[in-house]
C-alpha cells in the first residue's frame, strides 16, 4: 500500500478510441462540445482523433476539422494518432495538434501480421523510420506503446519473453541513438491482463528499462480493468490512459452484435484514486457531466458506473 | 500475493437481488429456467427469492411457487430471504427451501431508521428474537450480515467504530448463547468501499472475531467492485456473494431513470480468480450462458463483461 503514488495522471482516450469504435458518425459539433467539456475537467492530455485512412476509418475522417473547431484550454495537450507518413504530415501541418513523438511495438506476431502484413520484428524495424522523422522535425520520442502486452485474441498467450524482446529493442534504440528513455505504455489491447500479470510485467519494464516512466493503457474487456488499475497503483504507477464513460468498446465481442467493454473508465478510476487518498487534479463532477454528455450523444447507456450513481464525496456529511 | 486463497466460493444472488431490483415482473417459467441453468454451473448456493410483503415487493410475491417449480440439483443449496416471522414461517414450511440461520445488523442509524423505523442498536436487540426462533427450529446461526459496512448514501460515512460495534455485538451474543462464531458477511450495500477500506475492515473483523470466516457482499455501484474483490483476495478472503451478469442494480442512481450498477459480477470475478490461479469449481462457459439467458429475459444489455467478450481460456492456443 505504501507504494501508492501521491498523484496520478489520466490521459483521456475517449474522443479518439471511443468514437472510432462506433459504427455511426456523430455530428462534428457534438464531438467538439464533448472535447470542450473534457477540457474543463482538469485533464492535461486528450487524444482528439486519428489521421488515418478515411476509407478504413470514416469516423475519423474529419479529425482535422475537429482540431480546428475546438476552443482549446492552454492547460491541455490535444494529441492525435497517425500510422503513416501522410497522417503524420497532416498532424504536423495543423498547428492545433500537439504532436507527441510515439512509436508502436507489437508483442503478437499474429496481430501484427493482421494489422500490418509483417511480423512484429519486421514492424519494429519499420518503426526506426519514425525516429528519423521525429528527429527531422525536432520532436522527442516521448512514448513507446507496447501493444497486446498481456495477450492477444488472435495469437493467444503473449509470453513475457515477447514483452522483454520489445523492451530490449527500446533499450537498443535509445542507446544507439542516444535518446532519453521514453515512457513505456503497456497496452492491454484485448483485455487479457490480470492483476498479478500486471505486476509481473511492470517489474519486467523496471528490470530492463530502470529509468522509464510506465503508463498503463488498460481495457475492461473481461471486467478486470479496475482490479488491474488498483494492482498498478500498488506498484506505484502514476499514469493511465482511459476513457470517460468507459468509451472504446472494440468489436472483439465473441458473439454478433455484442459490444465488448472499452477502456477503463476515467471518472470511475479517478474516483477510486481520490477515495484511496491519491490526488488526480481532476474535477469528478465535471468528468461525470462530460460522461453523461457523451452518453446523450451516443444514445445508449454507457459502461461508466459513477456517471449513473454519483460520487461518494457528494454524499459525505 | 501469497495470501491468496487456493479456492474461492461464490454464492449467487442474482435470482433474488437481480429480479427484486427490476420494475417488471418476469414470467415464472423464465426465472425457473434461469435458476436451473445456474444450478449446472458449479455454484453451491443460490438465493432464489424473498418471503417478504408482496405489496412492498411484488417481484418476489411468487417465491414459494418458484421454489416449487425448480428442478433442484442436490449439490446446490437454494436459499431465501425473510425479514419477519411470517416470511420465516413460510420459508420453513416449504421443504424446497434450504433454511440458513442469518441475521442482519446495521451500521448506519439513518438507513436502519428508514428501513425499520428504529436505531441500529434497537434493531440489534430485535435480532435476538431470530436467535430464539432459530434455536427453536434447530437451525444454527450461520451468517451475520453487516449492512452498509463501508458507508451509506443516507447517513454518509460509516466510521469503523460502527462496524466494530456490530462485531462486538456478535461476539457478545456468541458468548452469552454459546454459539459457534458465524460467518461475517461485510455488505457494501451502496458501493462505498474502496480497496484500502476493504483491507482495514477485514482486519477489524479478524481482530474482534478471530475465528470468523469472512464473506464479502460487494456492489459495483461506482466501479470499484472488481478492485475490491482483488483487494479481498489479497487478504485471503474465500467467499463472495455476487450476481451473474452483474444483476441487482439498485434504484440508488443519482438521477432519474439511471440504473446504478449492481452486485459484482459472478462470472467476471470467477474469471479473474481463474486467471490468478485460484480455483472456483465453476464452469465459466456455463456461467456465461446463464448470464446471456438472463440478459435475454430482462431484455436490455446487462453489466457483465465476459458475457459480451468471452473468456480468455477459450482463446488460448
Amino acid at each position: 500500500m505504501s507504494d501508492f503514488p501521491k498523484f496520478v495522471e489520466f490521459h483521456e482516450e475517449g474522443p479518439r478510441e471511443g468514437f472510432q469504435a462506433e459504427k455511426e458518425i456523430f455530428p462534428l459539433q457534438e464531438r467538439v462540445a464533448f472535447i470542450e467539456a473534457l477540457s474543463e475537467t482538469g485533464l492535461k492530455q486528450i487524444q482528439v482523433g486519428s489521421y488515418v485512412n478515411p476509407k478504413m476509418v470514416p469516423q475519423m475522417a474529419d479529425t482535422d476539422d475537429l482540431f480546428n473547431a475546438i476552443t482549446k484550454n492552454d492547460q491541455v495537450r490535444y494529441t492525435a494518432l497517425w500510422l503513416n507518413q501522410r497522417g503524420f504530415d497532416s498532424a504536423l501541418a495543423n498547428s492545433h495538434v500537439d504532436v507527441d513523438g510515439k512509436i508502436f511495438l507489437y508483442t503478437s506476431d499474429a496481430f501484427c501480421r493482421k494489422n500490418n502484413g509483417c511480423s512484429a520484428q519486421e514492424l519494429n524495424q519499420k518503426q526506426l523510420k519514425w525516429l528519423d522523422a521525429y528527429k527531422e522535425n525536432n520532436i522527442a520520442l516521448e512514448s513507446v506503446y507496447i501493444l497486446t502486452a498481456f495477450g492477444c485474441n488472435i495469437q493467444g498467450e503473449v509470453p513475457i519473453e515477447s514483452l522483454n524482446g520489445a523492451l530490449s529493442f527500446v533499450k537498443a534504440i535509445c542507446e544507439s541513438r542516444e535518446l532519453k528513455t521514453p515512457k513505456i505504455i503497456l497496452t492491454d489491447t484485448m483485455g487479457w491482463g490480470n492483476p498479478l500479470e500486471v505486476k509481473r510485467r511492470i517489474d519486467a519494464v523496471r528490470v530492463l528499462l530502470p529509468g522509464a516512466r510506465i503508463g498503463m493503457h488498460l481495457h475492461d474487456t473481461r471486467g478486470m480493468g479496475p482490479a488491474n488499475v488498483y494492482s498498478s497503483l500498488e506498484m506505484g504507477i502514476d499514469l493511465f490512459e482511459s476513457s470517460v464513460a468507459g468509451l472504446g468498446g472494440c468489436p472483439f465481442g465473441s458473439q454478433k452484435n455484442m459490444q465488448a467493454a472499452g477502456n477503463v473508465c476515467t471518472e470511475d478510476m479517478a474516483l477510486m484514486c481520490e477515495e484511496l487518498g491519491i490526488d488526480t487534479g481532476l474535477n469528478l463532477d465535471a468528468l461525470i457531466e462530460a460522461a453523461r454528455m457523451v452518453e446523450r450523444i451516443i444514445g445508449r447507456p454507457l459502461m461508466g458506473k459513477a456517471m449513473h450513481s454519483g460520487t461518494i464525496a457528494s454524499l459525505r456529511k
